[in-house]
């Protein structure tokens, strides 16, 4: 084995390392039909120095007795950790409460080392950058394929660990968990006794990165933000107060609420970005193509290095030649679902007043409803896929062009899925009764399907892994060390590693945004027909908190950290619905004959309807006063970002000064 | 005379300053009635070293013989300059094409300099330097006042000129022109054979700074994109193609070219402002008060340092309780100056019918439309003064605030003193004739007072600069060199400089902004009343850009440069107006009979309005979308910047890399 040789000089030169105790932080599983030249090859590159295009980690070998999976536990010497955290220019904490990039000459002047580099990152930081440190792992001049795989071809600079992966070498890279972290951030975060306890943001983000944070931090907002309309609509339902103004005050109340959730929350949003040094993050511009990108080899255009190139026209032809007429197509389909389900209901009614209001034709009354939301939930189902699969297709170069043409699919078709039933029951067919029942029926509906999915899933998970974990003990018993030193590894952290491996990936916080999307939409686009309407998003919510909590914590594998300073994509999709509510709600409101009634007699139809129009003008432009005048960013971060910049320039100002003698 | 030591001190360490010839780039203007002392003390802080408080500045005196008032020549070594550069962060482009920061040790890697220190900053950005450093002399804390004047108080940090300047006691500051760079900028900018050249936006950037070269051009791009609407305006007159669709066709048209203009016109702007390095400057956080900033001495909350302190809720309350109510009652009064048109109108045109159309009341019918442009004028220019002193009674700490808050009220008074009217007639009294007429009158009468206030009156001045010329030969003559060095001042820079000491200031581009914003809702909120609007507004922009561009070469004093990346505050005007547009057209056409015919005759009156809001809606929405789809930075530029970032990462990786043998 030639490789071998390389291994043993570069553990020499390091041999200072070998002092720390070996810490397993991220777990790379192969699978058991990849070529063992191949795995090898993978040992020597993540043990390789960096100047000889490796990533200069520590590896342990591990290989799983019954299938000869090969299995790595890889880790890291602090001080390797904190020279690529330098490189990655980590923002942390110094002593006066200020981020800063991080220096290995200056650790003692950040919080939390107390000068042990070893403690100086967490857990989720360490994984973080043996991720990036293993990702930027990149073919030589000189590897031309994946060795034992002659077709697997590579060609310098591409990432060698998103190759094994996206042709299933590997067949997942994974952080572990932390036990004992894992356990108090669950004790505070989902413990029944603690459901009226905020959240511990900051812990999940240490634990979990900003990403996941981010997200839960504005489920927060949201929840917390459903009160008030959920009290107002209690109110409605206990003093039964019929009055004309009833439902104007309430859409208005929700129109104005709206806003100002959208704002706050951009507001909140850039305090605890601001907190966790992520606001001033600029992403890069030279960010890498996606694993799965593909292309005929090209260069980069800023960066000159070797990489995939696929013609924009390409992509620009399969988006609206193909992606355009098959989405199309789906919204059809999803209409015509929704005229299916009107024709079955019209049919329903007809046939329960022909039969006399039959007790006996009750259930064929409901039947159609049950249908429509089976029927709704299937549809979505088929959409994901397809929708999946054309977002692959179209080949998109970066995760976060990806991402976002993901999410527009979703929510464009969601969008029409979801909430098309009501827009033609509210103005098609005018019916407020029927918009009152049907839209309760979505909502909660959707609510329950939601609740089972998130709630019983994990539940049957977590009971299933009671027997993981006695299978797992018997196969660490059998579990072979490949080299002396993988022996040192706990007994109880491969028992662990193994059931985390054969745990349900967290896939992104997409689909969690959805779901919440959609709930936005029930509850403000046609507040003024249904006020309960928030009552029963805050209660949903409530439990969602902690089913999701749970999930993270105990039923899922452990994500990567990822780092986020906003809600992204998302916030544009919640505040155009904020912009259609006030359309809607304007509409609904000046087609309400006791509204209309209010107005003086003498007016003519077409003056009220221009009279609604001015409103929802005036309505739109004082929505898009208040968007604009809340600034973004609190008084307080702008000034804290100010007095770090002056602090910068009076440093270079006092030093250029002094050495010109000016 | 205590100072005379220290100027003489200064000047021996700074010999080898004085190798150079001392070019004046900056003039300073004391009032005769200044005290002597206070002139002294100026000019020795002006000559001090940085270190003691001064500017480290050269000076020549001068004494006008015939009001013994005192005129500062104000020059700076070339290593000075480069230096208060290199503090400033100036951008210079290098050799091979790229913006960077300036270094003193580093000249020879920039662009134009040939590594002559005297050459490395054109005349302009000297003159700026040298503004920067006078306005960063600050009082020490020994100075208490300004000397021979108790009652003028400093306090440690306020700049020292800005008090001066407010207090009168220095009538002006300004940097001189440049006669032969004028000259050849002139040739080519303003000279009549060139009318149909494309304006030297670079050269005016390079004579009179960002600001002042990014309003000729966007002026210069807005004239260009008034060609097409303008010659559809000329077919539709000589073709007199009379069809319903006609105004309809115009009316999307314009629609869509005014977003596109100003969405064509950000990325044209990002593309000149990277070519001038100024589209990646931030704002600097910490900005100094304004000149005639007032409030109790207090400490900046972001840098520590004395300055006045304003309550935030004086300032607030003086806005909400005084301005406010005042610019309403403004408003008001504009409002009841147009009804006051119509009424005379109206009763003109009794008039003129009840004579029964005779020739001699001809002049009785268009006296009311003379009377009101003549009133808009005269009420434009009462409410500017009142704007204005609004303004600077409400006290805005910074500079860029109490314009922002100035271009609000202009652009809010302007807005119904110029428009209300158009609306009146077009929507009150829906009288499509008389709309065009008025439209074509307003637009038409405001264009011809603007030619002859801009064209005229520099006509004038300039005729009369002669006279000038002729007086200042004889008073510098007559002028007195206070010390030996002051001599070695050429005769003509002396001559020129005390004419433009008394030529007009350029006072800012928002006049001239002004004029085109009121021009381009002339243009484009009515566009489907009066297509032939775009031509006439062509024809007074074609000579408008020439008629400025003699203005600000020959008849203003040279402005310092000031740095811009972008028209600012205005962007959002115009956009404003293009969102308006589509209201008031869509208003328009679908208020037009002929159109209304067009619709199946079975169609309600109120389905007809919201087909028409329907339609607004969706032009709302496409407009958004357009507006959003387009990027504000074009693609290569947006590239050479990830480049530019690529290879100082790629510097910084491979520095840390070695250093360590990672």
């Amino acid at each position: 084995m030639e490789f071998k040789d390389r291994i043993d000089d570069i553990s020499i030169r390091h041999r200072d390392d070998s002092k720390e105790p070996f810490e397993p932080l991220v777990v790379m599983q192969f699978s058991s039909k990849t070529n063992q030249a191949a795995v090898t090859w993978m040992i020597a590159k993540l043990q390789a120095s960096k100047q000889n295009g490796g990533a200069n980690l520590q590896v342990r070998t591990m290989v799983m007795p019954h299938n000869s999976e090969t299995v790595l536990y890889i880790g890291a010497s602090s001080h390797r950790l904190i020279l690529a955290g330098e490189l990655l220019e980590i923002k942390k904490l110094t002593l006066d409460g200020h981020y800063k990039e991080i220096s290995i000459h200056d650790l003692q002047s950040f919080q939390g080392s107390g000068n042990d580099p070893k403690t100086f990152f967490n857990n989720s930081e360490k994984q973080k950058i043996i991720k990036h440190e293993i990702e930027g792992i990149r073919a030589q001049a000189m590897d031309s394929n994946i060795p034992g795989y002659e077709k697997i071809r590579l060609y310098p600079g591409k990432s060698i660990i998103k190759k094994y992966l996206s042709r299933g070498l590997v067949l997942q890279l994974y952080p572990l968990h932390d036990e004992e972290e894992i356990k108090r951030l669950g004790d505070e975060w989902y413990n029944y006794k603690k459901v009226f306890n905020p959240q511990p943001i900051d812990k999940i983000r240490n634990y979990f990165g900003e990403k996941i944070a981010v997200y839960f931090a504005f489920l927060g907002v949201y929840t917390i933000a459903l009160i008030p309309p959920a009290l107002i609509g209690i109110i409605y339902l206990i003093t039964a107060w019929k009055s004309v103004y009833r439902e104007a005050i309430f859409a208005i109340f929700n129109l104005i609420w709206s806003t100002l959730l959208l704002e706050g929350w951009k507001r909140y949003c850039s305090e605890i970005s601001f907190k966790w040094g992520t606001l001033e993050n600029v992403g890069t511009s030279f960010e890498e193509p996606r694993a799965n990108y593909r292309g005929e080899l090209g260069r980069n255009i800023v960066t000159g290095n070797p990489e995939p190139v696929y013609p924009k026209w390409k992509r620009l032809a399969k988006f609206y030649f193909v992606t355009v007429p098959v989405i199309s197509l789906c919204l059809c389909a999803a209409f015509f679902v929704m005229l299916l389900y009107f024709w079955m209901q019209a049919w329903a009614d007809k046939a329960y007043i022909d039969s006399g209001h039959s007790y006996f034709y009750l259930p064929v009354l409901y039947t159609p409803s049950g249908i429509y939301a089976v029927m709704i939930a299937v549809v979505n189902a088929i959409y994901r896929l397809i929708a999946r699969e054309l977002n692959d297709w179209e080949n998109h170069r970066l995760e976060s062009s990806y991402n976002n043409h993901f999410i527009v699919k979703l929510v464009l078709f969601d969008f029409v899925n979801c909430f098309m039933s009501l827009f033609y029951v509210a103005f098609y067919l005018q019916n407020r009764t029927l918009l009152r029942s049907h839209l309760a029926c979505l909502l909660i509906a959707s609510q329950l399907m939601g609740q089972i999915q998130e709630a019983m899933v994990p539940f049957f998970f977590f009971k299933r892994r009671e027997k993981q974990l006695s299978k797992a003990i018997t196969m660490v018993e059998e579990l072979k060390p490949l080299d002396d030193k993988a022996e040192e590894i706990d007994k109880g952290v491969l028992k662990r590693s193994i059931v985390e491996g054969s745990m349900s990936v967290y896939d992104s916080t997409n689909n969690d945004y959805l779901e919440l999307f959609l709930q936005f939409g029930y509850v403000f686009l046609f507040s003024s027909a249904f006020p309960l309407a928030a009552l029963w998003a805050l209660l949903n919510n409530v439990t969602e908190i902690r089913c999701d909590a749970f999930k993270m914590c105990r039923v899922s594998q452990r994500p990567f950290a990822e780092s986020a300073s906003s809600i992204g994509a998302w916030q544009v999709a919640f505040e155009v619905i904020g912009l259609m509510s006030v359309i809607t709600n304007t509409a609904l409101i000046g087609m309400d004959p006791t509204v209309q009634a209010l107005l003086p007699s003498d007016i003519s139809a077409v003056n009220m309807v221009i009279i609604f129009v001015i409103v929802e003008h005036c309505v739109l432009v004082i929505k898009g006063a208040v968007a604009i005048f809340i600034p973004d960013i609190p008084k307080w971060v702008e000034l804290e970002i100010a007095r770090k910049e002056y602090r910068t320039k009076q440093a270079l100002q006092a030093e250029v000064c002094t050495s010109f003698y000016l």
